[in-house]
C-alpha cells in the first residue's frame, strides 16, 4: 500500500505530485487551482489574499527564532509576496500534554513581538491538547488574511526574457541554523536564521515593475526559481558568483554534502523585475533592514525547455533541478 | 515547573484560564478579547467572520463522519452561528510518515463532500509531514472566511430575560460515537456522529430575532451555556424533560458516568431568541433536515449570579457547572 514519507512534505517534487494528483484533483476551484503563496478573492471592491501554513519545526527555540515567529512569519510573508498588507491573522496550536508552560508562554511572547513587527494581530484562535506522545512538542497552524496593495501587478504569465531575478541577501541561513540547532553536529556558529516578516520590506518597494514575488521557504532557491520557471514556460539563468551564502553556511554545506541553493529560508525574498527597473528597484531594497544584500543574481531566458541554470565560478552551467525528496525534514 | 494537562484543551474551565491568562495577556487586540466562535472584521463595505480550529480527533474514522469532514464541518459551523455565510477555507495537514495515501485520499473526499454540502471552497492549504512518532497519525487545521447576512444581528448584549433557549436535535451523539469507535468498550450501537454543516440551516432561519447562537462542541451543551450566561450576565435554567438525548448516548453515559449535557456535538446549535419569535422559529428549525429535533429547552432568568440550572425531572434544581477538566480528549 503506498505510504506517505517524509519527501511528501518536502516542498519538491514529490511534493507538488501529490498535490496534483491527490487535492487539486479532487478540491479542484479556480482560487486553489493557482496554487499561489496565497488564493486572491476578489470582493466587490478590492482583492483580498488568503493563506494558510501549519509549522512543525524541530528544535521549537533556534537562533534567531522560534516556532512563534516562524508562524507569524511564514504567513505574514506568504501574504506580502502575494503583494498584500498581511492584516489579520489566525493562530492554531496543537500541544503534546506535559508541555512547559513557560515555553507556551515564550512562544506567546514571540508571536506577539512577530504580531507588532509586522502590524497584524492575531484575531482568531484555537487551543488543543493530545496525550504525551501524540504530537512532538507543539505544532502551529497560522492563517493570514490581507488585502491586496493597488500598485501590485503580480502574475506568472508577465514574465519575460530579460526580466532580472533579484534575491533580498544571503540564502541558507534559515535551514543551516535550525539544523545546527538540533545539536548533532560538533560545529559551533553564531549563525542566525533569516526569519523576519518580509511585509515592511515588500510595502517600501512594491510597484508596478515587480512581476512576480515568491519566498524561498522549504526547498530553497533552486526549488522555488524551478517552480517559476515551470510556471512561466521560460528557462532562468543564475549566477553563482553573484548569489550572496555566508560563510557559516556554505562551510556547514560542504560537511554535510548540502547545497544552499536548496536550503529553506524564511526572510528572503525572490523578485523578477522588468530589465530597466532592476537597479531601481534594487537600490530601494537596499534602503531597508532586510534587503541591505539584495543583488541581482541573474535572468530570465529566451528558451523554453522550463530549465533553470546555474552558471558555475569554474565558468560552466549546470542544470537545477527541482528538490526531489526531502532534503531537511521539519525545517519550518 | 507548571505544564500543560489534557485538560488545558478541554474547552472547559482551565482552557478559559489559560486563554485569559496567556493568549489574551500578550496578544490582547478588539477583534480576538471579543473571543467570539470567529473574530468579526468591518471593512469598508461589510462585515466578516474569520475562525480557525484545529482537528486531532481520534480515531480519524468513526461512525458518521471522520477528521477531514469534521475539519470542514467545524468551521463552517463556527462561522455560521456569527450569523456568516461561509465561502472560503482554508486546509493545513500535518500527517505522519508511512500514513495510507489511500486513507489521506478517503479524508481529502470526505473534505470535498463537506465542502460541496456547505458551499464552500478550500482556497489555500498547506502539507507538512512529520517523522513517524512525532505525530498521531494526521491533524487537520482548517480556518475560514464569510460575509456576515445582513439580516443577523448576533450580540450577547441582547439578551433579556425571558428569551427562550433552543436546541437544533439531540445531544452528545458525536463525543458518544468518537468514543464508541475507539474499540475500548463493550457496547455496540448503530449510533452515528451528529458531525454535520449546519450552514444551510441557519441561513434558512438567521433573522433578527436570533440573539446569539453557538455551536457546543468540546464541553457541550452545558459548557456552552455557562460561558453564555457569564459573558450576558444572566440565569439560564433548562428542563432535563426537553432536552434531546438518544438512547444509546444515554446508556453509554450511564455505564460511564458521563453526562449527555457535557459532550460534544459537532452539528448542533443553541439559539437564544425573544420569547415571541420562539415558536416562529422553531417551526422554520424543523422543515430542515438538521432541524427536525429542534426543541425550546429552557430560557434566560431575571436573576443575575452568572449560574446555569437543570430543573431535573423529579422536580428539583441543580446547578450545571463548566466542564472543570477533561471529560474526553480528542474528541474533536
Amino acid at each position: 500500500m503506498k505510504k506517505i514519507t517524509l519527501a511528501h512534505g518536502s516542498g519538491g517534487t514529490l511534493m507538488h505530485d501529490l498535490i496534483k494528483d491527490l487535492f487539486l484533483k479532487h478540491l479542484d476551484n479556480p482560487f486553489l487551482n493557482r496554487l499561489g503563496d496565497s488564493a486572491l478573492i476578489d470582493t466587490r471592491k478590492k482583492k483580498i489574499a488568503y493563506t494558510t501554513d501549519s509549522f512543525v519545526v524541530n528544535p521549537i527555540f533556534f537562533p534567531g527564532g522560534d516556532i512563534g515567529k516562524l508562524a507569524v512569519c511564514g504567513t505574514v510573508n506568504d501574504l506580502a509576496v502575494c503583494g498584500a498588507r498581511p492584516q489579520y491573522l489566525s493562530c492554531g496550536m496543537i500541544v503534546e500534554e506535559g508541555f512547559d508552560y513557560t515555553d507556551l508562554e515564550k512562544i506567546t511572547l514571540s508571536i506577539k513581538a512577530a504580531c507588532r513587527q509586522s502590524g497584524v494581530n492575531i484575531v482568531t484562535g484555537d487551543f488543543k491538547v493530545v496525550e504525551k506522545g501524540a504530537a512532538d512538542k507543539i505544532f502551529i497552524n497560522t492563517s493570514g488574511v490581507g488585502e491586496v496593495f493597488e500598485k501590485a501587478h503580480l502574475s506568472i504569465s508577465r514574465i519575460r526574457p530579460g526580466d532580472k531575478i533579484i534575491v533580498s541577501g544571503p540564502i541558507g541561513d534559515h535551514g543551516a541554523a535550525v539544523l545546527l540547532a538540533r545539536g548533532e553536529l560538533k560545529f559551533r556558529s553564531r549563525l542566525l536564521s533569516d526569519c523576519a516578516p518580509l511585509s515592511g520590506l515588500i510595502s517600501s518597494i512594491i510597484c508596478r515593475d515587480i512581476k512576480f514575488m515568491r519566498d524561498p521557504t522549504r526547498g530553497g532557491l533552486a526549488t522555488t526559481l524551478n517552480e517559476i520557471s515551470l510556471a512561466s514556460g521560460y528557462n532562468i539563468s543564475i549566477d553563482e558568483s553573484c548569489i550572496p551564502v555566508r560563510g557559516p553556511v556554505m562551510a556547514l554545506c560542504e560537511i554535510l554534502g548540502l547545497d544552499p541553493l536548496y536550503m529553506a529560508n524564511e526572510g528572503r525574498v525572490i523578485l523578477i523585475v522588468s530589465s530597466g527597473s532592476a537597479s531601481r528597484i534594487l537600490s530601494r531594497m537596499r534602503r531597508h533592514t532586510l534587503g541591505r544584500a539584495s543583488r541581482i543574481i541573474g535572468e530570465v531566458e529566451r528558451r523554453r525547455t522550463k530549465r533553470v541554470y546555474l552558471k558555475t565560478m569554474v565558468g560552466g552551467a549546470r542544470i537545477l533541478d527541482m528538490l526531489m525528496g526531502e532534503q531537511l525534514p521539519r525545517i519550518c
